[in-house]
């Protein structure tokens, strides 16, 4: 079944102790439609400028991507730029242009209306709102938020997450979010919002899903070194968006695999700049992965 | 087979947001050998001041703890008082007491120099050097340490490492300790130091074995509520350790289980203040933890 993913497509400028690059191809959406193409059909709906070019688009379409949603407008792309410090704990955002941004208004593609999986990309809650209305039969809906809309546009939040199945956040929005500073407390709060399903990316310290009173936690994977950490919470979530639409159901062992495929997708995903590892991958490769987490978990 | 402890035995002051406690029963080798106490025959080895009561010793003897080696001392016993924020996140220091434990000089019994497990708790590398000088036929050494050692005593420390098989430690004193940031890198240095088999504690966010290029995760326990995190590192050692000196093997199945172990011995730790729930368990409340792990981590 397909995945259609409404968020973000820009360019990065990225600095690391591996290195810099001035123009990479980025954006939330981008991460999560290359990272899931592995294992299902994607859409992706978003805007870009006029200095999106061609061969930006060939990545997409490389990868099977369908860019019918992809709207282009006059001006330049989102644009982030961002430096890491040497051991990755910090982050320091140099510069953020809205540009197109700043004026995207879903518009769902006649095309997409029938997609079963629906991932809403951290945008503005009353976007994800218009977008959600605009599929209103989606089997499964999946959404990531932030701080910023946190503590800025809670009651759109809110009335977005009634109509949410899944929410992928990390812990503190978690926390921010509920109140709660326990995270099973935070869990049960979050369920009670609408999303009975809850997804707590970690980073380095791997990710945890929460439903129906059960947790499944799968560790980040352990790497010698990572070059770029931008883009693996998207990743992930195209890794576990990607599999559950591939698997056509959302049971239990369905979820858990998800939460190791989206695992998988976020440890490549570092380990170049930019998106470059997503789209030099191959299947056996990222199943290679998957039973390198059977071994890593695996006790008796 | 039978597991020594050296390390503190002591009395702490403990605020919490579920309460407070004047004067709990605590120190790492109490943890420790509490926890241990499940799963093997456990000693200690530590100093106590005259205001350590029988009552205390009861604590150890209802385990089955030897407490041959715990001496008396004039004076009284180290103390410790600290408070925790609302939410754990913090932990502030508000008394420290050496006491009796200034003039600490581990002398092994005899009856302990045939014990084949060993674990050296964070004391002065010197002192833990002194203990593994009088226990030559230990099969397998175990070691805690802190970021006072590593910044202050740093060659002593690695004078120590030289003859130990199994160091845990939290992720930043192993990246204090080799200079690397990357958990696989440091792992890689520590084992060029001595320790073949590398812990690295991470809270609520699980721990890690690091052996032979190999890593196993587990997580952390999700607990509703946590009362008091005092010991909980202690109390994955023993139970770790307690695990291993049972199985009187430690190949990658054993280090695995032992890991669980750990695990869950540091989550019940954390379910009352102090040892309280450390006195109050049983193997069968252990042993169904054990299984809500394998829960907890399996895929397919």
């Amino acid at each position: 079944m397909s995945v259609l993913v409404v968020g973000s497509v820009a360019f990065d400028a990225i600095k690391t102790a591996y290195g810099q690059r001035d123009r990479l191809l980025a954006g939330a959406a981008t991460y999560f439609a290359l990272a899931a193409s592995y294992f299902t059909q994607v859409g992706v709906v978003a805007v870009v400028g006029d200095d999106f070019g061609e061969e930006e688009m060939r990545v997409f379409r490389e990868r099977g991507v369908s860019t019918v949603g992809i709207e282009r407008a006059p001006g330049k792309s989102f644009f982030w730029s961002g430096e890491y410090s040497p051991d990755f704990s910090q982050r320091t955002t140099l510069d953020t242009q809205l540009n197109v941004f700043a004026n995207f208004k879903p518009q769902i593609p006649d095309v997409y209306k029938d997609y079963r999986y629906l991932m809403l990309g951290n945008i503005h809650p009353e976007l994800q709102s218009l977008v959600q209305s605009q599929m209103p039969t989606a089997g499964m809906v999946a959404c990531d938020t932030m701080n910023y809309w946190i503590s800025g546009s809670l009651p759109q939040l809110k009335e977005t997450l009634r109509g949410v199945d899944v929410l992928l956040v990390n812990d503190e929005e978690a926390r921010q979010l509920t109140g709660e500073h326990n995270l099973l407390r935070a869990a049960a709060a979050i369920h009670k919002m609408g999303p009975q399903k809850l997804v707590i990316k970690r980073g380095e310290h791997g990710a945890s899903l929460y439903r129906d009173g059960k947790v499944f936690t799968a560790p980040a994977f352990p790497l010698q070194e990572v070059c770029d950490p931008t883009g693996a919470g998207d990743s992930f979530a195209g890794g576990f968006m990607g599999s559950i639409a591939a698997a056509e159901q959302a049971g239990e062992k369905e979820l858990r695999r998800a939460m190791i495929y989206g695992s998988v997708m976020g440890s490549f995903c570092v380990e170049q700049f930019g998106t470059e590892r997503l789209q030099s991958l191959t299947r056996p490769e990222i199943d290679a992965r998957y039973h390198q987490f059977k071994e890593l978990m695996h006790f008796e």
